[in-house]
This record gives structure tokens, C-alpha cells and sequence, in this order.
């Protein structure tokens, strides 16, 4: 997805957040402003909003020091989302589609970066997606959304790629990895998370935090933009992307950065923000299942 | 009150918008948000966020060549506004506190821009407030609601400047306007708009149009920003505001500019900005009539 002018008041509002979170006093946090001015008119818009988000946050670190601001809230959200898993596993195993189930899950708990951003409790809104009924997403909500397609795909597909989004959000990752391992034939699962800290996106300790190597291979893909910019991946990476036989990309940053990539891609997400919807063709609270392009 | 960081991608958001408004295509809105990028960085925060507005819409009026992209918005709200106005009069007349109804309604018609701005039904919207009840605006948004002293000082006042706020409430402070009239002492009634077109706010036409110069003078504050910033306020005006006997603030960006501003004012709005909501020490949607310092 390229730039939308949209993106622009936003990048600024996430600078300010992140020096914030980053520890940067006033000043500080005024001059990390001044500097995103001196960056973001340089940036091509034909480039994906999160390769500017991460030119942006990769400033804030260095202006700050400050490694990883949201260190203590993605291990809080591991630490709630894993005292969910029972009751999560227990859920899919009472459902008459176990798959779908799981995938409702998965996309449910992309919510968690939303709940961190807007300030609601965690726990209430991480038990909330527990009392979630089957079908109890709306079908309006879920008009986009190819669950055929991807079942069949998964049952004969024996090299699955995941692409992580947020920490906490790998709890229910692996609930739908744990299925997609007991779906068809035998496969090989390589979940890969960023390379290093940006904003709350998981990395290889939050997977393991959450027992996702019990199933799968945990790999970075070499980008630490908040989605998986191909061109800043690791060629390990870029070579299991060209040979999986399916990859899901979770979340909205992951959309942002491939949405336009060829291959065999789901893309799981809920639709947070108005220019993604725009771009998708979609509307806010959307609960997104689709293919993306095969080809290039 | 001073600008606050939380203001600077506010400035971007408000930027791209006005470009849109004043017709410019895509390129055209990007080099605005660029030309954005090279003035805010330079802004003194110590300033009110109203003139770092100001700045930024006359450089898009001079980059665009459009005077008033507004104009359209505001004759829909003038008119629409203009139908209400024999039941807004009917309201009052009706009310066994004919002030503080006018005072309400007052108030309510500062929502105008917010509708506009959120894409709501103006009509819709409108017709609501006249089915507002005596004592329907909750006691928990009217904390801060000083009607006693507004309504005691009122009555021994004898000049009175009331700076307007959004053209199409100019309808509504026509009503407050004539109760204002009507009410104690004999007075002078002056109405205060901007010098040129800014925003929606309201113009010496649209004061005429709602018919607010069959009660009060119509005046220009000859301030040209989102809000009455002394500065840049004519000489005339300045005198005026140092002698009137009370200073009615209509709307937020007036409070913006005068929150710090010595003499017998009282401010009268609507909290619809989070960091407006902060400096004030209120909440959003909090209806406020409060009473400004008195002296430097």
C-alpha cells in the first residue's frame, strides 16, 4: 500500500507518542517533532507507510536511547493473553469448525495494539473475545472474508509462513498455528516476528514467551519497520516468502507493507484505520480474510 | 492559552483538510503539508495555538489563491440555522428563565462546527437542540457553568462586546443577543467577527444575515486568526475591549486566544479538543460558561 497524504498528520501524531513513551522530556520530545519535519517531506509516497513509520521510530530511538520503550507493555500483554490460552484452546476444541474458530481468534486478537493505543483494560476486552459466539461476528463485518479459500489451501499446504504482529497477539497466533499443524497434510510452520523492538510488534522472545516454538520454526524476517517490508529483509527470509505454500500476514502493518507483494498471501486483520480501509476498500471494525494477489 | 505539543499534528490534520477544501489536487496538498513542515517547527509554543492557525491557513490561501473555501458551509449553516430561529424564540419565550435558556441555546449552537466537521446531518443535529429540555444538559457536563455571576454582572452592564464564534451560530447568539438586550440596565451591544474568512468562522455577512445587526453594532475584531488574538486586533476593537463592562467569549478558539487575557470576560463553549479539555481542567462535551481573570 502506498502513502496516502492522510498517513502524514498521523506519522506525526505517532512520533510525539513514541518520544513520549520513549522517556523524552519536552524539549526532547519537541525536537523529535522538528526532526520528523526535517524527514517526512523527503519521503516518497510511493513507499509503504510503514517503511516512513519506521525511518521515524528508527530517529526516536536514536534522539532517545531508548531501545525498546514498549518492552514492559508487550510482556504485560503476553503475561494476560497467556492466561487466556486455556480457556482459548478449550473454545476451539467445543467448535464444529475447529479451524474457523481458530481463525476467528487469531483475528480477534489483533485487537490488542488497538486496547494498548486507546487506553481500554486489557483483561476486560481479552475476556470479551472468550465470550465471543460462533458466527458472532457480524456477517456485515465479515463480508470480506475467504475462509474457503484458505482452508483449502492450508489442507494441502506443507510449508506454511505466519507473519507476526503484535506481542500478545502470538497467544492467539498460536492457537491457530497449533490447528493449522493438525489441518491436512504434514507441515512445516515458520512463524516470523521483527528483527528488532518497534512499537509493541513481537519479537522472537515474545514467541517463545508464548510457547509458539512448541509448533513452529520462530524466525525474524530481518525488518524492523512495524510490518514485513520485503526490502528489508533477510534473504533467509525473502527465500521461504518466494517458496512457502501459504503465508498468512497478520495485522495491518503486514497489509501495508504487502499488499501489493506477489505470492500465495492471506492477509488476517481488523480494520483500525481509515486510510487502510480507504486502500482495502473496506470499513472500520471490518473483520479481513482475504487473499492477495498470486503472481506478481 | 500556549500551544501544546499535542497541537502540531492537529496543525498537519487541519492543513490537509483546508487544502482539500480550497480545491488543491494532490500535489498541490502535499507541497502545503511540506510548506507546513517548514514553518510549525519554527513556532513559538509560548503563542496560542489559534495564531499558529492562522499562519497556517493564510499560507494555504496564498498557495491555493482560495479567499474562503468555507463560504458554501457557512451560508448552509446560516440558513439552516435562520429556519430554527422562530422556534429558538418560541424556546425562550417559554422558559421561566428567559436568559439562562438563551444562554443554553447559545452554547449549543457552538456544536455547529463540530457537525461540520464530523460529516453530521446539520439539520438533524439542530432540530435536536430545540427539543433540549429545561435542565437537560447534565449537571456533570455543567460543572463548570457560572450562570449567577453571567447573569448578575449582565444585568448591570452597560456596554457589552460579545466576540462571535462560527457562522450559522451567529443564529443562535442573535437569541442570546436580544434576551441580552431585553435584560437589566440599558446597554450597548456589540458583536465582534473576524476581519476576513478563516475557517467557518463568521463574517460581517453573516452576522447580517442572521439579522444580529438589528440588536447589536456588527464589528470586525479586524483578527483574521480562528480566534479574537489580541495582536492582531485593530486599535478600535482594543479600546473597546479594555471599556466594555463585560466580554462575552463565544466558542473554543476565542478561548484559545483570550483564556490569559485580562478584563470581565466569560467564556462560553463547548469542550470538543482533548488538550483544550486539559488546560482548561474540564472534560469533552463539557458545556462551559466560566468567568475569566479580571485584571493582568
Amino acid at each position: 500500500m502506498k502513502t496516502y497524504l492522510d498517513c502524514i498528520p498521523c506519522f506525526y501524531k505517532q512520533a510525539l507518542t513514541a518520544a513520549r513513551k520513549s522517556g523524552a522530556d519536552e524539549v526532547r520530545q519537541k525536537e523529535i517533532l522538528d526532526e520528523a519535519a526535517g524527514i517526512i517531506p523527503h519521503f516518497p509516497m510511493s513507499k509503504t507507510p510503514v517503511e516512513m513509520a519506521g525511518a521515524i521510530y528508527g530517529m526516536i530511538r536514536e534522539r532517545t536511547g531508548e531501545a525498546d520503550p514498549y518492552r514492559a507493555e508487550k510482556q504485560k500483554s503476553n503475561r494476560m493473553a497467556m492466561e487466556l490460552f486455556p480457556a482459548l484452546k478449550r473454545k476451539v476444541a467445543d467448535s464444529p469448525d475447529r479451524l474457523l474458530m481458530a481463525v476467528e481468534l487469531a483475528i480477534a486478537g489483533n485487537v490488542i495494539d488497538y486496547i494498548s493505543k486507546e487506553g481500554l483494560d486489557l483483561r476486560d476486552e481479552l475476556s470479551e473475545i472468550l465470550t465471543m459466539e460462533e458466527e458472532s461476528i457480524t456477517r456485515e463485518a465479515r463480508r470480506d472474508f475467504d475462509y474457503d479459500s484458505l482452508r483449502d489451501e492450508l489442507r494441502a499446504a506443507s510449508t506454511v509462513l505466519y507473519l507476526a504482529d503484535n506481542a500478545g497477539e502470538t497467544v492467539f497466533d498460536r492457537v491457530l498455528i497449533e490447528e493449522i499443524a493438525a489441518f491436512g497434510a504434514d507441515k512445516s510452520i515458520f512463524y516470523a516476528v521483527k528483527e528488532r523492538p518497534i512499537i509493541n510488534d513481537a519479537l522472537i522472545e515474545d514467541a517463545r514467551f508464548c510457547g509458539i516454538d512448541e509448533t513452529a520454526a520462530v524466525i525474524s524476517s530481518g525488518s524492523d519497520a512495524p510490518g514485513t517490508v520485503l526490502s528489508l529483509c533477510s534473504e533467509k527470509f525473502l527465500r521461504l516468502f518466494g517458496e512457502a505454500d501459504i503465508i498468512i500476514s497478520k495485522g495491518q502493518g503486514n497489509f501495508e507493507a504487502l499488499s501489493g507483494a506477489p505470492g500465495p498471501i492471506f492477509f488476517l486483520f481488523l480494520v483500525k484505520c481509515p486510510v487502510i480501509a480507504r486502500d482495502a476498500g473496506c470499513a472500520m471494525g471490518d473483520v479481513i480474510l482475504r487473499k492477495g494477489h498470486v503472481g506478481a
